[in-house]
């Protein structure tokens, strides 16, 4: 094994943080505070492998890094291992990516110790930045977008869980997607009727009308479109529901509602907020989803906030590379 | 308030385990090592109100207590808060019992520090007794009963939540609940369909032939009747679903199904093993819910361990009773 866990990182210096998409790297330079002190973007080489999307994440961190900075976090697409620090599984976005030694890559290129997690859960992170208001504070994150994602953290720890998948909060029962096929090989899951693709699919089902992409049925249901606003409210309310019955099972304190489905609007998030409300045991009625925090830093913030939260795997003293 | 949290007890003297139910208070003296060095129950006082089940808990507590006791644990019935020590909500079983200032109550009656919790944390305390595999460790603890509930441990600890509501298992939503109004006052929860009250009723519901109760409806699944053994299934089946999307969620290592509907069989057990199965993401496919570790003296074994896993209630030094 290259990556070692050595440690965490000292508090008072500037640290690298990544995020990596499926067609952009981004990485900023991040101060104690979380001042951003350098930024700098370039395009994912998704295609050309493994080796070449490490070599890209290296590229994109020295074009912000300083003598100063002492380590870099890394938020990435995919199943992330922050143990073990790669890659245990991922959709065809980035090809060959799944399995990859993240960490341990990451480190041999750069020679900084590297901590690393899914995008979600490094944006979790930056909800957590307030100490948490009691022993028993449980944060539910849920991030909807083209897949219904999300992260739990329990008295500020976001949770990993088995192989790392702690957060999926997408493959629950959900009583709305009966019978649907889902990404996971599962039927009726969360995802396949409250995802953006799951919203347009259910919208082509009822209407007979083929959409191209949510924001098509978003736009017919703000004109009034039956079948387009009875799919976003379907969603919507497949989401609040198995929010509000987590809540219940983990007496969340905090909920934050994530990702871009959530944007297309007032009609989304009214029946999300009444379906959610509608769940709840009596001890929990006045707990309403929030938005996230974040700004457009969030998921370099969070990625750089990786290194003083998780295991920091660090470059093999005796064949890493140095610079 | 009465009871203050002044820290933990010391981990070399014997502590009493109490376990307060509707119809009956066992106590037990726990040696540090597990080993039950004296029992005792008696009757609960359930109509008499709160004064009257302290004093009878403290009754019981004296009737095992030796000098060498440092300190007492309360397993009860109802939502319990363990950091205020007091009950934040229960049933008519005990009647007053809502409200009442548990810990402080018993700790002024007995002089020992007290810690306490509902009845189900308690027994999951005991699936805790070896040290966690991993860092990421999530227990999920169902309790199926005359209720659905349960305990979430993460890295050892039981969690607690807002409001102290953390495992109500029962209050997610479930296709296999649709419509049918839940106790908590929602509609639609797994509990209303998976619970032994829930499986009766929805026999009745098909057969149109009365059911006193799940054993009358086992009795008839046994024998083969349609109707019994399809509200059996129904009910596996919906606690199964639940179970394989909270395991996804939190990426469990660890599932027991305790409580007595998974007792009536192996009709239920099967039906209930390949619906979590079926939910369950490529990465645990291995995981299996196993009954519980613990035996007849789980409930007074969980309680005794609260003592050293949760804030102890001092006697009040100036008003507090003495023995």
């Amino acid at each position: 094994m290259r990556g070692r866990i050595r440690g965490r990182r000292p508090d008072d210096a500037p640290v690298i943080g990544l995020d990596l998409g499926g067609t952009k790297i981004a990485a900023a330079l991040v101060a104690p505070d979380g001042t951003v002190l350098a930024r700098h973007s370039r395009p994912t080489p998704a295609t050309e492998g493994a080796e070449a999307v490490l070599d890209a994440l290296a590229d994109t961190a020295r074009a912000v890094r300083t003598p100063a900075a002492t380590a870099i976090g890394v938020a990435a697409a995919g199943v992330i291992d922050p143990v073990t620090g790669t890659v245990t599984s991922a959709t065809d976005t980035l090809r060959g990516w799944a399995g990859t030694a993240l960490a341990a890559g990451l480190a041999a290129r750069t020679g900084l110790p590297v901590a690393c997690d899914n995008d979600v859960r490094a944006a979790a992170v930056t909800e957590l930045a307030e100490p948490p208001q009691s022993e028993a504070s449980v944060l539910l994150y849920a991030a909807v977008g083209t897949g219904v994602g999300g992260a739990v953290a329990v008295d500020g720890r976001v949770l990993h869980g088995a192989a790392g998948i702690a957060g999926h909060l997408g493959h629950l029962p959900s009583p709305e997607a009966e019978g649907l096929p889902c990404t996971c090989g599962a039927t009726g899951h969360l995802e396949a009727i409250a995802a953006g693709p799951g919203i347009t699919a259910h919208y082509t089902r009822m209407s007979g009308v083929p959409a191209d992409r949510l924001e098509t049925v978003a736009a017919r249901a703000a004109r009034g479109e039956p079948h387009a606003t009875a799919a976003v409210v379907l969603g919507a309310r497949a989401a609040g529901r198995a929010l509000g019955g987590l809540a219940n099972a983990l007496g969340a304190d905090r909920v934050v509602l994530a990702g871009g489905v959530p944007r297309i609007g007032a009609l989304y998030l009214d029946a999300l907020h009444a379906a959610f409300a509608a769940e709840l045991m009596p001890p929990l009625r006045s707990l309403r989803p929030v938005p996230p925090r974040g700004g457009p830093d969030t998921a370099v913030l969070g990625a750089a906030a990786l290194t003083s939260t998780l295991p920091l795997h660090h470059p093999d003293r005796t064949t890493g590379a140095r610079r």
